[in-house]
């Protein structure tokens, strides 16, 4: 991890000081990096480790922090990671361009190296992210959105670049087709599980994490305790929920009235016991590679997955 | 250009029926189409024209398109080409979005057909785009800008994406390098001249034409005309047009003034002149190719750009 941070800063050096000095502060604030680890693990599951597990893994940053970057402005967000967000601290345009310069330089990258396998990988994980936004954007707010629809836009938006990881992963490493299909498969069900978790967060979370609660509901944005239960209360349990959403959003009181009644109608437990599904699944992929450190570090993760508390 | 069109529009679709309705909107606004016709013209002036010269012009309005939509986010402008900007009608988070979407499909577009001499130029060009942006920022609101500067600023905002045209069509026809790099050199002359004239229009446009003059001072940024001015003029005057940029860039009967001493210096003249040497170097590259309809049609667009009046 530690080669990989400094050949990841290297690539998003410029000539341009205010890029600098930004590109220095998004390193700072760096998360959790579990993407470049689902690429260095799933390269050694599946092959010999090699300078292009490296690239892959700062393609696939480089991405996931131009797409940070981008949030800021699409999500007006204030705070991230415990920061405050580069909109609040330099504005959107430069959030847009710097966004911009970051999935060029992605581009620039895969282009000098001829890594375009990854770049295949890469391209389709962006264009289906962006369209799952949009679809969130477009599908999330109507207050009838089905579990179906939910599970396409957490698929599209979230678990579409863990899965990218792990193709890219086994990919750097000249894995077998149906192998690299494989490791696409894990990643998509770990980043479901992923996505689940983080919005059950804002049922369960405290504000001892830094992520208040009920932000989701405030934003009118649907997520599985809620759409499970709007399914099998009354009908007038239903027209309240619906309303408190869709007019009282805003009001605390009823927004904790509402993250209440999810809790003692099963959604929590509903939406807990769905990820749980999903990180089985995932872990029985694993349970057709014979046993490594590679393994357990990958069955480690996506036990963590499930279970971090942040 | 009507083949190109189609191809276009279906390069776009998506399964995201708000990402149509948007992308039936940016086709609909479409502007002078001046990008895929440089690289059609030089595609045949260069070699025999094919498929994939299609494909490089659509990679180019792809991404010219994406950055016209983040612009919108950038410079929050209320008016593009006549309509309302994207980012009126439709917030800043889906244009954000929009414009991602449609750098991914450009890298899908370049992936699946194999285009990687394509993509490199491309790549070069939206990373050198979002530097020259930045630099802009950075830059042209320090009121001692230099001309230098203010070049390498339009070279890399502007030019650098009309150089990418004319390599490209140079490179979809399989020219030999040294010719692909002549086109580039071309692209990038041109490419500054159209800049140049834009810049112009700030100084000398009328209202008839949907852009209003003086917007660039408003927003103080520094552009030829003025640069040039606050070099020859006395340092009494000089702080003057500084002051005025600085502190009264919002009364209008200041900018007003700024334009007419600009314009009573000598500020205009000296940029037309320097526009039209850009375009002079640029017609003796087409003069080393035998004459053509494609090279006609060359110097033809090569003399609108320094001509037009919008």
């Amino acid at each position: 991890m530690k080669l990989f941070e400094t050949k990841f800063y290297q690539s998003m050096k410029s000539n341009v000081p205010l890029l600098d000095r930004i590109t220095h502060y998004i390193v700072r604030r760096k998360g959790k990096q579990m993407r470049p680890m689902f690429v260095f693990l799933t390269a050694k599951l599946t092959g010999q480790f090699q300078e292009r597990s490296y690239r892959a893994a700062a393609l696939i940053e480089l991405i996931h922090t131009a797409t940070l970057v981008h949030d800021d402005v699409v999500d007006d967000s204030d705070m991230r990671r415990g920061f405050f967000s580069l909109n609040a601290l330099w504005k959107n345009k430069i959030a847009v361009l710097v966004g911009d310069y970051l999935l060029s330089k992605t581009l620039i990258l895969s282009t000098e190296n001829e890594d375009f396998d990854l770049l295949k990988v890469v391209s389709v994980a962006i264009k289906e992210m962006s369209e799952g936004e949009l679809l969130q954007i477009e599908k999330a707010r109507k207050l009838d959105i089905t579990e179906e629809v939910y599970f396409e836009i957490i698929r599209q938006k979230t678990a579409t670049l863990i899965a990218a990881c792990c193709e890219a992963g086994a990919r750097s490493v000249g894995a077998e087709e149906e192998i690299c299909k494989k490791m696409h498969r894990f990643g998509n069900l770990v980043g479901i599980a992923f996505q689940i978790k983080d919005d059950l967060f804002d049922y369960t979370s405290s504000d001892i994490i830094g992520k208040p609660v009920g932000i989701d509901i405030k934003e009118q944005k649907m997520t599985l305790p809620l759409i499970h239960v709007l399914n099998k209360v009354s009908k007038q349990e239903k027209d309240w929920l619906i309303n408190s959403v869709k007019r009282h959003n805003q009001n605390k009181k009823r927004v904790r009235e509402v993250i209440q009644f999810v809790k003692d109608n099963g959604g929590i437990e509903y939406t807990q016991k769905t990820m749980e599904q999903y990180t089985a699944d995932a872990l029985q992929i694993l349970d057709e590679f014979p046993e490594s450190e590679y393994k357990t570090s990958l069955r480690t993760m996506v036990n963590y997955v499930m279970e971090r508390e942040k």
